[in-house]
């Protein structure tokens, strides 16, 4: 299972000292560069309000299998957390498509390290995708900033 | 990019006919089996209500850029659909969650083939990721069943 990279996230946050806990906290805009060759599967996805985006975590560490999390009281599994420490360091941003011009995006809500190989976008669709109700009991009892 | 497969997923569906157009219309119970050396990144997994399944679609067509979704009326650009036609053939099922034992989960609302091999799982939250009012054009606009 060998993934592609069929783009590039441009992102402001050079490093993981950067980035925010969590994307949906603050507004940058992202440029997402689709590379030329996947520019047709783009088609109609200016459409959408809010995408999924599927990035590689390169700096993410693949061996940890329980973490910290920022503001977190103990450890949990990785599989309990959206750390991009993990076995597979795939990370998925729900972003606000902001427009697109030929091979790219502009979005905004993401936490992604600048040069971070993309590798999926999907449209996210609030009728089948939305769970308010969904809870963590770890997430809802630990104090988190 | 290399993927790891971290487990197996034992679902009903054996073929793409079997399968509903999407895992939330069926009710069906799948049991994901975690390898055993992946099991301590499970550690607080059953506090969810409702995880992030992604899992690798093996059946997928890479090389595809567009595809006419079920129900649709015309071609879209793969990556303005959930089709698992697509350059990275990475699915993500939002999953209600049944039970945990050791290495192994049950989870209802899932539309994966059987034997498709598990990448990850993340926990999902409500306050994070629910976005009610997220729409995608073609989809509003299309019949779709």
């Amino acid at each position: 299972m060998e993934l592609k990279s069929i783009g590039i996230i441009h992102s402001p946050y050079k490093n993981k000292s950067d980035a925010p806990r969590q994307g949906r906290l603050r507004d940058e805009l992202f440029e997402i560069e689709i590379f030329p060759e996947f520019t047709e599967g783009l088609c109609d996805v200016e459409g959408a309000t809010h995408l999924i985006i599927m990035f590689w975590c390169d700096r993410g560490k693949r061996e940890v299998l329980t973490v910290l999390p920022p503001g977190a009281e103990s450890h949990h599994g990785v599989f309990a957390t959206r750390s991009p420490d993990r076995p597979n360091p795939i990370a998925l941003d729900i972003v606000d498509l902001v427009k697109r011009e030929n091979n790219r995006i502009w979005v905004r809500k993401m936490d992604a390290l600048d040069g971070s190989p993309l590798l999926d976008i999907k449209p996210y669709l609030g009728d089948l995708d939305s769970f308010p109700e969904a809870k963590l009991e770890w997430f809802s009892n630990d104090k988190h900033d």
